[in-house]
């Protein structure tokens, strides 16, 4: 059986025509006893009402029922691939490193490292080093990296992310990517000693060894620090081969995406990784500017999901309603097409991730005009388009803009 | 391709949580212009209304659209295996012994069978002889036991089921489950002969020879017999390997009904099978002895898919009646999660299964609290939870129940 990103590949052809795809991170809601509205429906906003009322809605299911997604799946989804497929089996190191626009190739190892805190009996007393700041982090991958400079036949090279965050790569031929987290998850005990998924490999035991000794070279240059004394490592990987997507859709696609795991995942799938602000006011002038080098537009916003995850109904709405005034901007330029849709759900009465079918609205010269009104969990419900795996939306999107041609004669 | 049932088996996580998935046997009902109301409709369910309106609504599809299933695969896709697939193909006798508490070896061979009555022309005029009473069965099973006690290398045992039933089991190494049925499903001809359904394999013309030989022993035992004159044989098979539900799900699943076929496929999906009256008031008491011992609670409720197949929608209704007045007791267990569903629909109009949709029912801290306010076949359509497959059930399931882990970072 062919895979589905091969079978629209079959029928994706050139047009000219425009694609914007809004990702509202985390958009999509719960109503509980307790909590009866959601944020879409708590939101004020006119013109997101206004598209409802002309296009198509539906809704996604991010991976399968009851499966809530990381980032990585949420977005490889929505980009075309099934995320349960070993072909797009991508790793949450290889997704930091390319987010912060380290050059990897195929057989560099990456993991996502964290400062942490360790008392004197090792045991760890914070897993995020008390969520130093970015500059004390880039101070502290001075060290880091100082103390491996110069570690044998591997190139150990640290790149200062985010907060606490940090990503390692190892770059060296006969690296195993089947290493376990050394991060326990757990506070009151002492990090993990690094260990092969897969013991059987020599490849594997030898990475572990590799990293045995990198890590208390790393660890010994920090150990005098009050908080960031130790390293937490997690997500070891190597880059997967993912088809293209321009080779795929015959598309030129960009990411206008201000946090760097999107940008990640999108440079994974071939994707242009645009300069871009983190601010919901930023995207659209970003896009303006671009607006004649690209055919699909992957715009994302965080701040839904980082609301929804604080538990912050107000802020997820507020969030909305930071979205709903960009809109009449990204329609000023008339895309031919314009899907608004979330990765996966962020209810904040969940404080996470979950699993709960993301509302979608799409509109085009030629989706269906359904009788939804508003664009919200339920009136999604409804909707024409219904309720289809994430991966299944490229190509609705594709026919939309006229760049599906006809199956069979 | 990974298998569903693997998918989610990679995610799934133990939780001190608990979860009742409460079949009601045949629930989904029919409206015909005969028969505006079904029995949903036509019940008085004011507990089931006032669950209904804090919780999910959806429907699940047993098998695939327009397939009606039997009672074994209806209930083997609810405890989410995929029953077209040949790992969860098991076979009507495995599931008959099973459900009488027949220990089966993997090598051993089992069958449904029934009495019937044949004329002196040979020719069946009943096919259930009268529906004997199971105490006139267990006089009969005596007669055909003492008959095969016997029988050359291979042990061959008889059980007594409920009324006209028995199950034969052969126990012997090299014996083929590719056996066709000996009821040719119509009376006024003779039983068929036994024959191999796949003519190429030595073991099933061997299996074949062993048939006829203990059939005719079986039959000359009852040929005085008035009524149960013959015997009718039907489902050869053998136990499958079934991935057994605590080791996919990281549940203690126990099974709670009354009727051995559904204690039969309880048990080979590795639920524990609790003894259980057959009356709807007897489940809620038994279930809350065991409260304490399982993390998932199978309920059986028998009485709705009997009224619908004897076409009687008011003694569906008041079954229906039944399971409503013991909701109370079951939601005082304070169950993490709930579901309310059946395997299959029995419109009574219809008087047998059918492949309509079942109306479903998922409460829980984190269900999606839809505007659905009674628990009907129409208002089931626009729930959140969409139409499923019923085998997806169970990630739903496990998903509220906080069970299943992120999948991807």
């Amino acid at each position: 059986m062919i895979s589905h990103s091969a079978f629209l590949a079959r029928l994706a052809q050139p047009a000219d025509t425009r694609i914007i795809l809004l990702v509202v991170d985390g958009i999509g809601g719960l109503k509980t006893v307790d909590q009866p509205q959601t944020a879409l429906e708590l939101a004020s906003t006119p013109h997101l009402d206004e598209l409802a009322a002309k296009s198509a809605l539906g809704r996604l299911l991010p991976i399968a029922h009851g499966v809530t997604p990381g980032s990585g799946p949420g977005h490889l989804s929505l980009f075309g691939y099934d995320p349960r497929t070993p072909e797009a089996d991508i790793g949450r190191g290889v997704l930091e490193g390319l987010g912060l626009g380290i050059h990897l190739s195929p057989h560099d190892l990456a993991a996502r490292g964290n400062f942490a805190t360790a008392g004197a009996d090792g045991n760890l007393t914070d897993r995020r080093a008390g969520r130093i700041s970015s500059a004390e982090c880039q101070r502290l991958c001075v060290l880091l990296q100082r103390a491996v400079g110069a570690f044998e036949e591997i190139d150990v090279e640290i790149t200062a992310g985010e907060g606490h965050r940090f990503v390692l790569v190892l770059r060296a031929n006969g690296l195993s990517a089947e290493v376990a987290d050394t991060d326990p998850q757990e506070i009151g005990v002492p990090p993990l000693p690094p260990r092969a998924t897969d013991p059987m490999t020599p490849q594997a035991e030898q990475t572990v060894e590799h990293l045995c000794r990198i890590i208390a070279l790393l660890e010994a240059s920090i150990q005098a620090e009050a908080q960031a004394n130790r390293v937490l490592l997690r997500g070891f990987s190597k880059l997967p081969h993912l088809p293209q997507m321009g080779d795929l859709y015959k598309i030129r696609a960009a990411a206008f995406a201000g946090y760097p795991l999107y940008r990640g995942v999108a440079k994974a799938c071939g994707m242009a990784v645009v300069p871009c602000g983190k601010k919901i006011e930023d995207l659209a002038p970003a896009v303006r500017e671009d607006w004649n080098n690209f055919d699909f537009f992957f715009i994302h916003v965080k701040q839904t999901d980082m609301a929804g995850e604080d538990g912050d109904l107000e802020a997820k709405a507020e969030a909305i309603e930071a979205v709903d005034r960009i809109l009449p901007d990204l329609l000023a330029l008339q895309p031919d097409v314009i899907a608004i849709t979330g990765d996966h759900s962020t209810p904040a009465p969940m404080l996470a991730h979950s699993w709960h079918p993301v509302p979608l609205l799409l509109n085009s010269k030629r989706c269906f005009v359904d009788s939804c009104r508003t664009f919200t969990e339920e009136s999604a419900v409804v909707g024409h388009l219904g309720t289809i795996e994430a991966w299944k939306l490229m190509g609705l999107l594709l026919a939309n803009a006229g760049r599906l041609a006809k199956f069979g004669a």
